[in-house]
């Protein structure tokens, strides 16, 4: 099995996850030893970044991306009553969208004798744009 | 084969267009089951996206971009005649290339039992920065 | 071997480096065919882009990340003695952090025949947000 899909509860409207571990077990299930981890959000409002998971570092990717996309600023995604055939929860989140795209919701991170060829200072890291929620992420091995 | 190239022709200086179905199609050509679909586009004014593809979220996306990377904003790649060896119908498009940055030019999307691992709300999305053109994009099987 | 770590040396505190012939020339190397590389930065703050190599749109693209996220705008992972276990040299570089992010940090680019389906217009840019440094840039063929 080279695809699994990984579970991961957010915490918070805003909230980064480190998955670099999670990631690393399931590379050693499948006894690869060279070649690409596709890591691929399924969500529109999650991201998936390689940084620095830096709590401070954190709080200013959540400060930055308020001011980057802004909460609430007449989006005409968030008109619901203008829309068809949306579901009874639907948030009002087209700023969460935003940061997404803003982002990237995939990553691609190469390993060689088994091992995730990150940087010192890199994490792969799930951010939470619009939770707390449970989120699914594809990890796919080459 | 399982590299092809696919003809998109956009509509719009700036239009979203969902590329899922074709790419589902090639997919299903190539008999593979499990694997990832990079999906690559040959132009820096166009960016490949994965995200909602719902109409008033596209309206509010052009917006944003604009307020982002404002056109004809005194860009020195716009200023074409301080520039050498340029095409006769070279653009002013400095804010279009800014744009694809931002939101990136390829994806990769893993799949398995010969199908896309998309979530409910997400397409895989060509958006044009600077059409109408006819525009390229390389979509390889691994 | 597909997998090899390129050293790049780069110039300034901002400065934009094509690795394209690089890429090429470790491609021939494999002698593969038909795939993906991808090529990955170990650092947090560079960012690894597919764009037109035009210096003058590279100076519009320093000027609009310094737009983006500013230099020395308050940011508190630039509050060294509030952080623990810092390295002496450790650098005030949020700023360089969010721009990498903006970016994104891997890009992956298709082959055919041996060559890079890239556009005519299109090279593999290692952007540099935190330097001069020598920098690690990771590329996996697939």
């Amino acid at each position: 099995m080279l695809t699994t899909i990984l579970k991961v509860q957010s915490t918070s409207n805003f909230s980064c996850h480190s998955i670099t571990e999670e990631i690393e077990g399931f590379l050693e299930t499948t006894q690869q030893l060279e070649g690409v981890v596709c890591v691929f959000s399924q969500h529109s409002t999650v991201a998936m970044i390689i940084n620095e998971m830096e709590e401070r570092l954190i709080l200013d990717l959540g400060k930055w991306l308020e001011e980057m996309a802004p909460t609430a600023q007449g989006y005409k995604h968030d008109d619901l009553e203008l829309r068809k055939n949306i579901p009874e929860d639907e948030p009002r989140n087209a700023h969460s969208h935003l940061r997404a795209l803003l982002l990237g919701n995939q990553v691609s991170v190469p390993f060689k004798d088994g091992k995730l060829l990150l940087g010192k200072y890199q994490d792969i890291i799930m951010v939470e744009l619009d939770g707390p929620r449970e989120r699914n992420i594809v990890c796919s091995i080459q």
